[in-house]
């Protein structure tokens, strides 16, 4: 499928991230209107409130879009998404005969804030890239023990915080916790030093199940997808982590891209997981290609300077696909909801440049990555802006998420609002 | 604190669980009644939403009890669960003026059928029993490696699902998982065979928060306790949980007891946690007794068979407070909300019949427990009904939970409704 043509103008550059073949949904306010639901369109936002509102969008069971979120829309089904893409296609259409009843509820995306897409249920975090976990086990457990036995047979998941789920652009504050070096007698109790980010891709589940689904059926539940940073405290996470996995590591923060790229706005970029070593046992085998061909890549700007890129890396190098996490996530019978979020696990490649953490790049702090500004790092710096950027490329255009992107800010000097006795 | 009577009359009984001096809060529906909130008192339950419409309760910021979930009490925060805990003691005690205007909002118990009290916002499941922990590492990791080393300096947490928590009475459905004997060369997909109760206390986090809290800030945001029972596959536990911790395994169903039993229902019962082995870190040590006194006991009854007690405990074996756990739950900056939902971590201790799950119970399966109908158990049998209690010996009165019962059915006979070509 080739561009198609908007009478939005900046929609129809060939490497503009919002063309009318996308129509991602975000939240978004502005110094006028409250936070609503609206679609990126070029360099505009349609006000899907004042859209429907209006009528120009009629679907039936409505209203969906007053709210700032769109759970709303995601409980009503995918026929319901089919004919709101339908409606919004026909709409922003070149030569669209509702071009005069919808302009004026077009907002520049430069006077716009976002805000979090939707409501997170809850959040599972998997480990599902097979260069990261053998990376990141070679690290933690030698290159014998680096796979666990089990890896190769199961979607490894734990789960994670759904409220510390935050949207592109929120700063992020260095954890304070406990940790133990190899050199420490004793834990001690005091920021992190080895603060780092996760390259990961997040799928949203956007109808719910109760009782194990297959593959496929999961793969029809998905909404649609994110790019998503798993923030992580490498050095509390070596000390907390056995035997019952991350808990406060992982629970600063995770920062999703504002715009939800749907399923239907990626069905031409999909490819098929890479060859299994290990059969699959039935229920968890694919029934067709359900990874994507994105580009993925990581930028690091410390205080005051340029960008890096520092990663670089594509969604297919995932062993598993989401469709198949969440039918493991299902087997013994976990309900699951509207809104649950899935983070893929790390997307790291082969080469050194493809590794998805910091932890991978600088080989846990050995090889440090060097930065244009002539710095280097080994893991975050106060003041670190991190960015995730993600695009499919189509023929003649592009389907861009949006950048994933947060600040580092330095830890607390006392974390606790009233002093504790030693 | 003495007995405090009431004018109904069976509350007075000194073994009753709710006499006045309880008051514990569930979500309750009759044959005419959709579910709302009520109040339990000796067998009846005080339909809270018929006596706020009658302008019975009065509390600042209502309505609160037309719906059926207690959150919207709980935001309210501590000041308001004091009013309406001095509000319902003045309305029930024995000579209350009131009496004729209340009693018809009376439902009894026997009439009604209970919810889900509260809506869950997160669930994290601990690990926080010293006897349990060793037990169950001398099983995994052999007695060398029992307690792991962060064990004694923190309290091992992981993220649950709150989709999967069910209110006391709900059947539970064995589950299918992947799995892998020491017998197996591969694993298989098969229901599991050795499905375990957990013995728990459920802490109910009433208040939010937004950083790090300390042990005696988190003691104040904590609304009331439940029982819990965290069921648990140790077949599919064993395969999947290294190296992120217990994922499917914990996944198919966690019960609670229907009633809130609140804080200060509790705080005759307080008792201090078990003397440091190791002195903790300042930030999660202890500023007063935040552990109670609470007779635990664990009866098991075979279909159409009568129950016998396979286990009896106190949470006073605990060596982490609840408190402990939502202040060490909070020092990465995890939000914590209105309705998380903190499991104690199975309460074993320290002679067999004080172990708090089947797997210590019949030491993974190698000394079966014998019932009383002459049947034997290592693991659940289909058709068992488990039921944990839990009372708090008071001067002449006693607080009690009500029961947390569940009952076991077969594994589905084909797990997909649509059927997965081998």
């Amino acid at each position: 499928m080739p561009l198609m043509k908007s009478w939005v103008q900046s929609a129809n550059a060939a490497d503009h991230p919002f063309p009318l073949n996308n129509l991602p949904y975000g939240v978004f306010s502005t110094d006028t209107l409250e936070p609503r639901c609206g679609v990126a369109i070029g360099n505009m936002i349609l006000d899907m409130a004042r859209a429907e509102e209006a009528s120009q969008i009629a679907l039936d069971g409505g209203p969906f879009f007053g709210e700032p979120a769109w759970n709303a829309l995601m409980e009503a089904g995918p026929g319901t998404w089919n004919h709101l893409r339908a409606q919004l296609t026909d709409l922003l259409a070149e030569g669209s005969p509702a071009r005069d009843k919808i302009e004026g509820f077009l907002v520049p995306q430069a006077e716009a804030r976002m805000h979090m897409p939707f409501r997170v249920a809850e959040y599972t975090d998997f480990y599902a890239g097979k260069h990261h976990a053998t990376n990141v086990g070679t690290m933690f457990r030698g290159p014998e023990n680096a796979l666990p036995p089990n890896w190769l047979h199961i979607p490894i998941g734990y789960n994670g915080r759904a409220s510390s789920v935050v949207v592109s652009g929120t700063p992020v504050r260095r954890p304070w916790g406990q940790l133990k070096g190899p050199n420490d007698d004793a834990p001690r109790f005091a920021p992190s030093a080895r603060f780092d980010l996760e390259l990961e891709m997040g799928a949203i589940v956007g109808q719910p199940s109760d009782g194990p689904v297959t593959v496929e059926e999961a793969d029809a539940m998905i909404f649609g997808y994110v790019l998503l940073n798993d923030w992580s405290a490498r050095d509390i996470q070596a000390w907390e982590y056995q035997p019952l996995g991350p808990f406060q590591a992982k629970a600063t923060a995770t920062t999703i891209s504002p715009w939800i790229v749907t399923k239907a706005a990626l069905e031409a970029f999909r490819v098929p997981t890479p060859a299994r070593e290990v059969e699959l046992l039935p229920h968890l085998r694919d029934t067709g290609p359900m990874l994507y061909d994105l580009d993925l890549w990581v930028t690091l700007a410390p205080e005051g300077k340029g960008a890096t890129e520092i990663a670089r890396t594509n969604y297919r190098e995932m062993y598993y696909s989401s469709a198949q996490q969440l039918a493991h996530h299902t087997t013994c019978g976990c309900p699951m909801r509207v809104g649950d979020l899935l983070g893929s696990g790390t997307i790291s490649g082969a080469e050194r440049h493809a590794r998805g953490s910091l932890l991978e790049l600088s080989w846990g702090g050995k090889e440090p990555v060097e930065l244009e500004s002539g710095e280097t790092r080994n893991f975050l710096e106060d003041g670190d802006t991190l960015t995730l950027h993600g695009v499919a490329h189509g023929d003649g255009y592009t389907i861009g998420f949006g950048e994933c992107t947060g600040k580092l800010l330095p830890a607390l000097e006392e974390p606790y609002k009233r002093q504790i006795r030693e």
